[in-house]
């Protein structure tokens, strides 16, 4: 079995032998510099440990594992001119180095890519590849259409909220697995569970994000806190506040995330201060463990022992900054 | 034998059937906006009269059909972004009539759809039309790079010209007829000479697009003439004159080229002036002559009986404006 380390180390190696350094320079050059940036390549490295998970070999599900790599920064790619992203990974976004119409088509090219490297895996495996790996895609900038449309509607409550983080961020983890899963050939019932295990610790792991933007500690959290509320993200924290906080706060908390001219210290104090006093963080707490509890009840249904689950549970735990 | 227009009711109707009416409606919308525009639907009628020539049933074609027409359609909406093109086929381009983010984020989405499409083809051909689609998306991609580093570049030159727009426009052509070929299970050799067949009439469809832009009857053509005269555009007739128009009148042509700040009107008659002495409309169908018997010679290698091949070429002499 190999390590995280291991694999991690697989994948590393397999995105340096894209063939992404050909010629036009222009189209080229930020997608390199895009899969150069980094990152904790955390999906494919969950393709692959399920893929190990249920006694396939890692090494068959590296294309695919690549694809989805691919696919994730494709769609950064894309974000970062929607959200007007100026860093990523502490770098210059594509569209702010080059340009818009740079961003636009470099991307473009990458979603090609990452096709292209998916169709590598095993013939027989690729319908059913293609069919989780496009339904997937498709769900992503589905998430993605909600959150922009979520930024001007007063009509957002946490049910929409919890559907547009498990298109946004949730799926891509979840598919992820079941690739894997599907990869090492697994009856499709226990790439179904994978998936469900993936889709609630994804959720969890979002709302987990929510909480550290807000309450984290920011040199563990590696960013500046305060992010989503200088932004006005209505996030769980804040449609939460928004059921649970008095009417004079409910409406001090609005105010706040409509007044456009104000100064951002003070305005997060103020937005923190009304989450506090709601026990907000305790009812996000209580929410991140309940799709916790979930994920684990999915994974129990695999009837895998301990051992051979401990680099997923150690990466899952890891997502949550957990511990135990 | 169906004919060209029962293949393109069948085109019409997999249109319609397309799942692109679901929620969020801000995706959606520009989805079936821009599949409804219409269009010749060239390529999709490529593939289906290519399936048919070579003896398979054109609806076994239709799903991967459909794909390419959606992927071209995607494409379109990102290049109108680059372009800023403000109309297409005569109403708004997407990008205009919502915004950017939206031309964006739709784009992707049909991107991925294509793919969903494509999958539904015989899974025993997927892995073949896989890479014949995403190599021919990825050119796709390098051809539109090509075009946008040319304006600003003083170093083209035919060959790099012809380069381009084979990538930008042949390529998809080219491999609409080989991914209808694959699908009525030809011997390779076969699939490549189709292949070669589109990417040469391909090449001469664009110049003589070229040529009419130019040159071209208004009301035949569709659309206003001189257009990429206007724009500085570093076609085959404006890099030909370079080559062939003595030096007075090459200093003109560039000069005409670089300076922004004239009337447009008198810009397309000087330039058409110097393209008329230098022969340059002789020229370019010379050259359209040669990519069009090149493309008959690929096409005479298949040894498919007259009536057989009559569709298509009915429709290449159709793209050509030929009458014969």
């Amino acid at each position: 079995m190999f390590t995280i380390e291991e694999l991690q180390e697989k994948i590393t190696h397999a995105i340096g032998e894209l063939p992404v350094y050909h010629e036009p320079d222009g189209l080229y050059q930020p997608i390199s510099y895009t899969l150069g940036l980094g990152g904790k390549r955390l999906r494919p490295l969950l393709a692959l440990i399920s893929t190990q998970l249920f006694g396939g070999k890692p090494e068959k599900a590296l294309p695919a594992a690549i694809a989805i790599e691919i696919f994730h920064n494709f769609t950064l790619l894309h974000d970062d001119i929607i959200d007007q992203a100026p860093l990523r990974r502490g770098r210059e976004t594509v569209y702010k180095k080059w340009d818009i119409n740079t961003a636009i088509l470099s991307g473009d090219t990458m979603f090609a890519i990452a096709y292209g490297e998916l169709a590598k895996s095993d013939p027989e495996k690729l319908p059913a590849l293609m069919k989780v790996f496009t339904k997937t895609a498709i769900e992503v900038c589905e998430g993605q259409q909600y959150d922009i449309d979520f930024e001007k509607s007063d009509d957002v409550n946490i049910e929409s909220y919890i559907n547009m983080i498990r298109l946004k961020t949730a799926v891509l983890l979840a598919a992820s697995l079941k690739i894997g899963a599907i990869i090492a050939g697994v009856p499709e019932h226990y790439a179904e569970y994978i998936y469900s295990f993936g889709e609630n610790i994804g959720i969890a792991f979002q709302l987990q994000d929510d909480l550290l933007d807000a309450f984290g500690n920011e040199a563990l959290f590696g960013k500046k806190t305060g992010g989503d509320i200088v932004s006005n993200k209505k996030t769980f924290l804040y449609l939460k506040a928004l059921e649970c906080a008095g009417k004079n706060e409910t409406e001090k908390l609005r105010s706040l995330y409509s007044n456009k001219s104000q100064d951002d210290h003070q305005k997060i104090a103020a937005v923190l201060d009304i989450f506090r006093q709601a026990g907000i963080e305790a009812y996000t707490n209580t929410a991140i463990l309940e799709y916790y509890n979930k994920s684990m009840e999915f994974l129990s249904k695999l009837d895998i022992d301990e051992i051979a689950l401990s680099p997923l549970l150690k990466l899952a735990n890891g997502m949550l900054n957990r511990n135990h």
